[in-house]
This record gives structure tokens, C-alpha cells and sequence, in this order.
């Protein structure tokens, strides 16, 4: 990574690392929301960068409740995960968002959660089976897992990255962990990230009965295609 | 389908339309409240006619937040789910909701859905057998099963017809996708894939442990007169 | 039955009937709050008495939103069911709570929902065994079942109290349809709808996984025996 | 135990009382938040000492809605449970929260609640075993199983102190009960007690289609070693 190293955010970018912080802060409180965390687990974070090589991620402080997350109290690091702006000391997951940063420059935003239903798949190290078209709509066919990985080295970004560069799906259950989820933006990555729990549920409760029916290959990929071009406002 | 085809909505169905938007609106926030759907998933119609020939529908537009969805929000369609009214684009289901008008004269709101447990039974493509007399009261028997169908022409509209054309059913559970609910109006749709969900929840958790006790048909025939004809207030 | 048969709330009741529509509609939103109700169903009533022989029951009228209960719309009924106050027909249930009052004299408040996982265990018409201590208090054993009933006539009623007169439960899961409670008043029996509730998703969940370990009779008895007791403030 | 008995709280805890007063006050509005209690169950103590031999809890009074707790409502105890200060009766668990205070002085808050997924596990007298990272961060292993006790002496104290005092667990299960949590504050035990649900619910659900994956020992002790001494904020 040959990212120049700020010691502080450039004054070029601070307009768009203060809208990112609105923004990050907000999508914190769709987590709770859409009951994907408890007490202060899981982060998002979204990415501000130039095209001079600066390249920033705004991410929320370790281990603070959902109550206080505020613009302000996030915090801006550079792509190795060292802390850039804040006062508080960074989430312990920065490194794993920082490195999927680093390797996926098509990546805009990502969200970690321990939602309990992707969870439980991420338990079981067994991956999503593509049986729903909103499944197919967002994900594009099954969800895949990645490898068990230990938090504080490059092994979980390192799992991330390797495990979604061979699939079209925006979310990876790391082994024995959780999901992650990746997006154009952190609006998108939370919204794999909502879709994720929702897809993980659904089909887990569809399997407790009986065996879920395949879509057929073809239609997966004319549902994902659509989706992708043609759904939401243009 | 030979209504005319308006390019606005005629003035002397303003007034309807208007009242028509303000019902869909609220009615949509039915459908978090009881926990049917996710971020922008889901949407509720309702139909405006008068017996000139005129016949529109009014839905909720395609991708939008449900913290976003006001009366002018919404957008006003025609039966063959052209954009009549609005500034965004209607839902991407507006075209399965328009055939049902189109072919169910009877039909005054349509509501579809991806709730967690009706999506599991449709992955698995089985009818939710009639085991509680709530179900009984309100669908007259199973849920039917609809095809598979892919989004994007008359597919999904002609699976809803057809399958609930030969039912007392009010919902449809469309195969690997999720259910539709029609009624007399936008609000008794909503609480047909209300209760839609709640019975294949219970259903489905009763089932978990054994088998749920049949209802004989002579009961859920009575069941199902009394509450059409009885319940509520007149 | 040789209760007066007010056709108006008599002058000396009037007080006690107006607190107890304050109450009862104050009550109907712990329905919806711990989750046992969707839409309209349920409903909750609080006897009212003189020992002069009058006898009637504060109730909700029926088919009516949760969101518009207020005290002003509740309704009174006598011990036929016959509507004595309100302008609006009494839920569909009345007869049901009616029979109740009259025939177990020491019952001041009944309840009834289609709470999920009570509801699963009455589709399959079996009893909660007692393995939680949390139910060995509440309950003093297992949450018997009672007979399939139609709505319409006195079998609902009839169901309900042969059942509780032989048991030391406040619940009753009826047969194919859901739970009743009973309690010294109305909130005791909503209190009851709601541990009712709980006890039944945690066993049913318990068994998923294997067999609950039954708690010994005597330690049942003398849970109960305490908790009926000394629990709660004197 | 040789603590003075107050009888009284001495002037000069008089501002540590109250303070704590607040905090398990607010804590309380924690356990109906994260879903971990129904009705009236559930509650949280704190620990307030001195080194002068002075030991005092405060707790919830029994059987007292989640509406009404207010810092004044809470009562003081010694760690014999006997009333010190407050107007209503200690909550029934008081006696359990004492024997662990009493015995094990590293602790400065506990928590009781029948939370759902936990009191499953209790029900069938099964440990939940270590098979996700968030367990391996908070617990450093297996949930254990304490002895089936009745409420009303020392037993359940001395069992979740027997069964704690040889584990890394902050978390035990009482045998058709419910959980304990330990803390070294009253936030640090709401803390596990939320967690504690959580793993058991992700587990439970895992386990429902196949058999989660061990973590092999040596991960779990690197992840507890980091979580217990990196994590949050310093």
C-alpha cells in the first residue's frame, strides 16, 4: 500500500470526511434497527478517498454503545487501520475494513455484524443456498464462507477479500464469527447487510421442514441482472 | 384490457386518488410494525375506478426507505402499469398488481410481501395446511402455492390469479419468492398478509415438534361464514 | 343463570365500571407490547360485581385497532353476553369470558390471544409439561388443553372452565385455536397471557434441541406454594 | 460473614448508594431492551463497599413493573439480604445476588433473567458449548450448568458460586431456570447477560440443521486473552 501517510485528514477532503461521518453515524442506527447487533457489536464504516492516492475510512470508535454514536465521536483511518482523527481509539475490526479497502478498490462501504441467523450458518462453515429471487435480486447466488480467522492481524481481511473476489455475493460468513458485507458506498453495504440476516433466516427456517426448491442457474442470473440494472430510482 | 388510457389522473377522480394516496401511505407503515418486511422490500396498492371505465391503481414507489413514504410520495399507475401520476418510479412489482386488477374485478387493494415465515413455506413450495381456526376465519382453508415466475412481465400476475381464482384463500404464497394478499380494499390486503404471516409462523413452529391436528371441513366452512359475515363492527 | 339483567350500568356500579374500562383498555396494550397479538385479535376483560346479584363484564368491542382503544370505547356486557354499555358490537370472544365469570365465581379477569408459540402447542392439541421453575410458580404444573370449539354457542366457555376446574393453571390452551387465561382480576389474567407465552416458546425451543429434565413434583409444589404466597409486595 | 449489619446506610456511602441507585435503575431498562425478561422477572444488583467491612447490594424490589423503576424505587441490602434501606420488599432473587457477593469478592454486579434461548439450554441441563469467536471473547469457553435449586435459601447462591469459581465464564445456567451473570460492575454483568442470550440463541439455531464447529482451544484462550484485555476503550 503506497498510500501517502496523513497525519491528518488533508483540508481538501474534510468536507467529504465530515459528510461521511453524518453518514456512518446514521447507518450505525440501522443495525440495532434491523436487530443485527446487541449491546455494542458490529461497525460500519465507508470510504473517502482522492485521486491522489489519499485513502480514508470513517469508522466507528471501539466498544461504544449505540446511544452515543454521534458524527463526532467517529474516527478516520488511513488503510493500514492507524488512527488518522478521533479521540476515541478505533473499532477492533478497522483492520479487517482497512484491508478490504486496500485490495478491493471497487469497495465503497462495509458493515460487520454477529446477526444471529448469518451467524449460525457462519457456525455450521456451511454457505447459503440461493432458494429465494431476493436472494438472487441482491446477492446473485448462494452466500459463501470464509475461512476461521483470528482478529488482530491481516487474516480476516485476508478472508474477506479472497473469499468475495470469486463470487458475485456483497456479503462472506467468516467461519465461527459473522458476516461481512461490502458495497459501492456504506449505504449499500448495510443494506447486504440487512438482506443478509433476512436471506440467512428465511431459508434457515424454510430447511427446518423439508428441502428449500433450487432457482435454476439461469434464473438466478436474469434476476441478479435485473436487480442490479434496473430496480430503485435511476 | 380496454381502459382508457389516461395520461392523468381525470379530474373528477382527484379527490378518490388523493384519498387513495393518504390510505397506501399509511397502510405501508403497517408493514414494518408487524415486521413483514426489510429495508425497502414490500409494497401495498390500492385501486380507484369509477364505472366509466377508468381504473388506476395507487402503489409506492420503486427502492424508497419507509421512513420516506408520504401521500404525494406515492405514484398513480394504470392497469397495464404505465406511470400515470408521480415523480419516481413506480414499485417493480406494479406490474403483477395491475393484472390482478386487471383480472379480479373483485379486488380493490393488493399487498405484497417477503415476511420471514410465508417465504420459508414458499421456498419449499408447500401450502400451509388450515390447522388454527384463525385460519379457518380468515383464508377458508390452506394457503395455496403459487408457480415459480420471474419478475419483469405478466408472470407473477398470472401465477396470483390463477392460483387464487380456485381458493377462498385471500393470500398466495408465490414460489421461492414470497406472498401477495388481495382484499376489498388496501387495508383488508394488509391484514390478510398480516395474518398470512402469523399462521405460517405458528403453524410452522407447531409443526416443529409434531403434526398440528387437521380442523375438519365442515368446521372451517363454519368458521369461515361467521367470520365473513359476522365479525367486526357493521 | 339468575343475574338482574341491567339493560344500563346501575348508578352504584358506575364508578367501579368506569375505573375498570380505564384499566382494561390500559391492559390492552401490554398485548401488542410482549408480542402476543397481531392486528385485532385479542382481548382482555375485568368483572364488575355488587352482592346485590349484578354482575357484568368491561370488555373491547370487536374488529377494533389496538392503536384506537381508549377507555370510552369499551363496552359492557352482562353474564349472557348481552350488551349492556358501548356503542359498538363486543369482540366476538364474549361469550366465551361470559360463560367464564359465570360459572367460576372466584375469576375477575380472562384474557384470550393467539400468542405464536402457545397457539403452535394448541394445533397440535398438546399440554406444556413443567420443566421451568419460572412455571412451576405461575402455574403450579403443566398448561393443560382443552377441547376443539366453535365459536358461536357456549362450547368455547364450556371448554375453558371444565378444564381450569381441574387444574391449578391460569392457562388454557384451546384446541386448534389459542390460549385463555384467567386471574383474580384483569390484570393478574394478562399477566398470565404473557408468562403463558413465555414458558411456551422457551419449552418448545428447549425441546428442539432433546428432552427438558422434568422438575420433581414436590419441587413444583413448593415452588407454587411460594410464589403464590410471598412473591410481590404485601 | 462478619460485614457490621446497618441498619441503616452510613453517611459516608451515602453518595456511592445513590449513585449506584441510577445506574441500576437505568440498567434495569437494559433487560426488556435487549428482550432478556417478560412482566416483572429479571434483575440487576450492584455491589457498594468500603474497606471498613461495610458490603451493601442494591437491587430491584419484587415484583414491581419495568415502567415503575425509578432510582428511589431501588433498595439496599446487606449481603445477608436483609432490607437496609427502601420502602418496598427486595426482589425475591436477592438472597442468590448476596451468597455471590459474599463469596466472591472480585464481583461487583449480578444480573438474573429468565432470557429465552439461555433458559432452553437450562431446561435440558446442557452447557452451550464455545463454538462462535463472541463467545470465545466473553465467556473464554463453554456456558456451564449449575445444580437445579430452590428458591428461598442459599442453594442457587451456592450453586452459580460453585459452578463459577471453576470457569472463565461470567454467564451460568441455572438447571430449569434461567441465567446468573457476574461483573465487576452492574454494566459489566448486563453485558453478559445480553451476550449470554445472544450466544445461546446463535447456537441453538445453528445446532437446529447440523453441528457447529468446534474452535480449536488454543483460538479460544488467544481471543479471550485479547477481547478481556484490548478491547474498547482505555
Amino acid at each position: 500500500m503506497s498510500t501517502p501517510r496523513p497525519t491528518e485528514v488533508p483540508a481538501h477532503l474534510r468536507e467529504a470526511v465530515d459528510a461521511a461521518k453524518e453518514r456512518v453515524a446514521a447507518l450505525h442506527a440501522e443495525l440495532p434497527r434491523w436487530e443485527l447487533v446487541v449491546w455494542t457489536a458490529g461497525n460500519v464504516s465507508e470510504r473517502v478517498r482522492d485521486d491522489q492516492g489519499h485513502d480514508l475510512l470513517v469508522i466507528k470508535p471501539s466498544g461504544v454503545s449505540y446511544d452515543d454514536i454521534t458524527p463526532d465521536a467517529m474516527v478516520v483511518c488511513d488503510l493500514d487501520g492507524n488512527l488518522v482523527e478521533g479521540e476515541r481509539a478505533p473499532s477492533s475490526d478497522t483492520a479487517a475494513h482497512a484491508y478490504v479497502y486496500a485490495h478491493m478498490p471497487e469497495v465503497g462501504g462495509v458493515v460487520h455484524t454477529h446477526s444471529t441467523y448469518a451467524t449460525a450458518w457462519a457456525a455450521r462453515g456451511e454457505e447459503i443456498p440461493c432458494v429465494l429471487t431476493m436472494m438472487a435480486d441482491e446477492f446473485g447466488g448462494p452466500i459463501p464462507v470464509g475461512p476461521f480467522a483470528i482478529i488482530g492481524d491481516d487474516s480476516i481481511g485476508r478472508g474477506i477479500v479472497e473469499t468475495l473476489r470469486g463470487s458475485r455475493s456483497k456479503a462472506v460468513l467468516m467461519k465461527n464469527h459473522g458476516p461481512f458485507t461490502i458495497g459501492k458506498d456504506a449505504k449499500s453495504a448495510v443494506k447486504a447487510a440487512v438482506l443478509c440476516e433476512e436471506v440467512a433466516r428465511a431459508v434457515h427456517i424454510s430447511r427446518q421442514l423439508g428441502e428449500p426448491v433450487p432457482i435454476e442457474q439461469q434464473y438466478v442470473d436474469s434476476l441478479y441482472d435485473r436487480y442490479q440494472n434496473v430496480y430503485g430510482q435511476r
